[in-house]
């Protein structure tokens, strides 16, 4: 993992407003105060002054913020300013919803490929592209320039990808299948989990059927 | 949002641990080192001793963990030591690749049911269910009782679904659709966000390939 500057929770939370602002902005809404972002966002409105601080001032007092300034400017913190091309890997269900998720395109990440290890895949169309063979990766990559990828392919075969990827010049994977990958400390991977963001959920639900126990609840897990 | 005991990133961890586990036991290991889990899951040792020592004395120092009696009491803590059923709304491309994620079954998640609002899709076999009304959707949990639910249809038709969850006793959501979700304070909600994720990493990748400016680099955003 590279070292950060701006915090990942930070980060996480920009491309949240982004997404209300950009939402705004298409319904001619001008300004927006701290109080109407966490409205429509679910942070708090100090929290959401406390992130942008971070870059600077920002608003003015009983204005409030221009919302295409404020969209321009997390665009550029997030380098999302110029179109970011994306390598998929993984022809599946999950590769055929990424690839018609609506909102990348507003938010100026492309799909500008996809690849597969399937032959009877290979050469067919997957949304407006045709799925490449993944023996091709470095070559499609050379012409395309894509920095960031996403694996959408079983457990076992998500290494191998991964590998294939950095040898092609990638430096940050969005990786979907359960497993750890093992990277150069120079390439970034961020990790989604349907089985964690479930077991937390799993947690909460039960925990919240119980009566609060005054000694740790736990305890009786001791080996 | 409910009120945890047990912090968030650590319920993540536990069920990342909890994978591992699982494929060891099934590989017939018993017994496992924090350096091992740190191998093989990518999070040190230090940090897994410091999570397990929340719930009590685990491991034998020079034997290890046992293997199969840390997964049965990362489950008791999770709660998924029995199966926890799963509403799905929204038959998709992404409903597709949840009803088909091999590891749900191994955590002891199940998809229940799935909804759509689609008179198209409305009674086509859906992997091994048919998928039902989601005008049902009360009627039909009556029955499974489940807890759990997983959104995944347009960000305009979330909430109308979050609503119609919550009436029929749903506590936690996961929520795949790129929308804020208002619920009731009992309800526990969490988001996958792939472009929060997108964004962080674009973040990344650019400056990792800049020069570390001494004096905030992001300054020139203010307004």
């Amino acid at each position: 993992m590279t070292e950060t500057r701006v915090p990942i929770p930070t980060l996480e939370r920009l491309a949240t407003y982004l997404r209300v602002l950009l939402d705004l902005n298409e319904g001619g809404v001008e300004t927006i105060s701290s109080q109407e972002m966490e409205h429509y966002s679910g942070i708090s409105a100090a929290q959401f002054r406390k992130d942008l601080s971070y870059f600077g001032e920002f608003g003015k007092p009983g204005v409030g913020y221009s919302v295409p300034q404020l969209i321009e400017c997390i665009e550029r913190i997030l380098h999302i300013d110029q179109e970011q091309p994306i390598l998929l890997v993984g022809a599946g269900n999950l590769g055929a919803a990424l690839v018609g998720y609506p909102n990348f395109r507003a938010h100026r990440f492309r799909i500008a490929a996809v690849f597969d290890n399937n032959f009877v895949k290979i050469g067919r169309p997957f949304g407006e592209l045709v799925i490449e063979d993944i023996a091709r990766l470095k070559e499609v990559n050379a012409q395309i320039g894509a920095k960031l990828a996403i694996i959408a392919v079983p457990a076992s075969a998500a290494q191998t990808v991964a590998d294939m990827l950095v040898e092609a010049g990638i430096t940050g994977i969005l990786n979907f299948a359960p497993t750890v990958l093992k990277v150069p400390p120079h390439v970034f991977v961020r990790n989604v989990s349907f089985l964690q963001e479930l077991a937390v959920l799993s947690y909460h639900v039960a925990e919240g059927t119980e009566i609060a126990q005054p000694t740790g609840g736990h305890r009786d897990c001791a080996i």
